[in-house]
């Protein structure tokens, strides 16, 4: 055993992380483990909570066994072990300009993308499911004009290459998409899916995932006026990260979790409890 | 001349990488030259904006003319000017721990400071002084809330380690000052700062920025009861920063300007054109 991830596959950002792991090819091997963080481990602890693993109290948190070597931030997680296995969708360290065409995206994603997506999922989603409190309309909007604005920036970008950080997938792309699909399968992102996502149970059989009540009324963002999407450049890249065979297996064991849950959004969405 | 800089030290990203650049050695260097981009190329371009410098439309860009690299994003600007000179403040590329420790560190800072710290300001100072939108409260308390709880993470994490990548000071810490200042000076952040920053003017003589009046009775992060401001690892960190002489330098220029200024904030705050 080398890496030891501590998390929730519920918890977006330890999907985040085991995404990239997938897609590395480190899951199912033995240099790598998933090891199953309780909520009440996070949110009722009975002895207490041990900053030492988590500072800000989130999951997930990390260990390497062979060297002893601990972090927390789920990004910090990917490329550590992606440059400790040399794996491809990173950049090469060794060449300043493909660093930094890759810090350029890493910015767009955490500061422009997924800070709005993660606060507008917590609005329509996680804090009426998980804490009761009801969508706070004001900032739902405020966070859903901001990505559209965003939106653009990424149009132009992704209608000259093929991912954010060049022609090739990096990372960083696989970045955007937990909570981004969360957001997509509650329709509170058109342009990014039409509000319930269609996928294979693992007996081979169709589901989806039926739309929240509470996301019902708040689901719009623009569309064009002849009633197409817009972003198309923005819609494809995001589509051929949705058929990633690494993000399908993913999503469809998340989602196969979630279809088989009582309340469906119940474990999700600790809000700041489970975050970066 | 190799970096060139197009941005305008009035604005908080322009900053983060002048100060940055400050610390280098660059500034003051053939290596260096920040070229001015006048507020009205941003806002009201004659001949439309050129999107290819930055898709974003937003300062700070860059061009390293040895080799005709153009870049947007602050950070990334910061990281490849680093690199490419071999400068201490970055972490060492080839030691995947240490590159770790500084992206747990990078993380943070965009995704738990500087993204609330900026939205913060431009409800207190930004968006009524430059676009006469009056402060929004439902949003700032919001962001002050998010704000006071990532101040504790950061308050464990700085009371174990001298700087947020470890002991030594690198990119990242600098990477809060601008909007972290700004809003210290406004009385924003208590914790910080006063609310009101002396600061020597280069004739020598004492010079403090007054409050603005919309910020008076948007004040308070909360003390603790006996009226003493709370953590005080934080602020030991903060003041070290603010101790370091390229941030004093900086800083300073930017404050003097605004001084001079008949009204202190037009030129600064253009909200989302001048960001990361």
């Amino acid at each position: 055993m080398v890496f030891v991830l501590y998390g929730n596959i519920m918890a977006t950002h330890t999907r985040l992380v085991y995404i990239c792991a997938q897609e590395m090819g480190l899951v199912g091997t033995p240099a790598f483990e998933l090891r199953n963080v309780d909520w009440s481990e996070i949110l009722y602890p009975k002895d207490g909570f041990d900053y030492d693993k988590s500072p800000f109290k989130r999951i997930p948190w990390f260990e390497d066994t062979e060297n002893g070597v601990r972090l927390f931030e789920s990004r910090a997680i990917v490329k550590y072990m992606a440059m400790k296995i040399n794996s491809p969708p990173i950049p090469r360290y060794d060449d300043p300009v493909d660093v930094a065409n890759f810090e350029v995206a890493c910015s767009l994603e955490l500061g422009d993308f997924t800070t709005y997506t993660k606060m507008l999922l917590y609005e329509l989603v996680h804090g009426s499911m998980a804490h009761q409190k009801p969508t706070d309309e004001h900032l739902a909007k405020s966070y859903r004009e901001t990505l559209t604005r965003n939106f653009e920036g990424y149009e132009r970008i992704l209608s000259k290459q093929r991912y954010l950080a060049g022609d090739k997938l990096s990372v960083v792309d696989l970045f955007h998409i937990p909570s981004a699909l969360w957001l997509a399968m509650v329709g509170g992102i058109p342009a990014l899916g039409e509000g319930t996502l269609p996928f294979t149970k693992s007996d081979g059989s169709d589901g989806t995932l039926p739309i929240p009540k509470s996301a019902d009324r708040t689901w719009p963002l623009p569309q064009t006026a002849d009633g197409t999407l817009p972003f198309p450049h923005l819609r494809e890249w995001w589509n051929s990260l949705m058929e990633l065979e690494s993000v399908r297996k993913v999503n469809g064991q998340f989602i196969e979790i979630m279809q088989n849950m009582r309340g469906p959004h119940r474990a999700e969405g600790h809000g700041e409890e489970e975050a970066k």
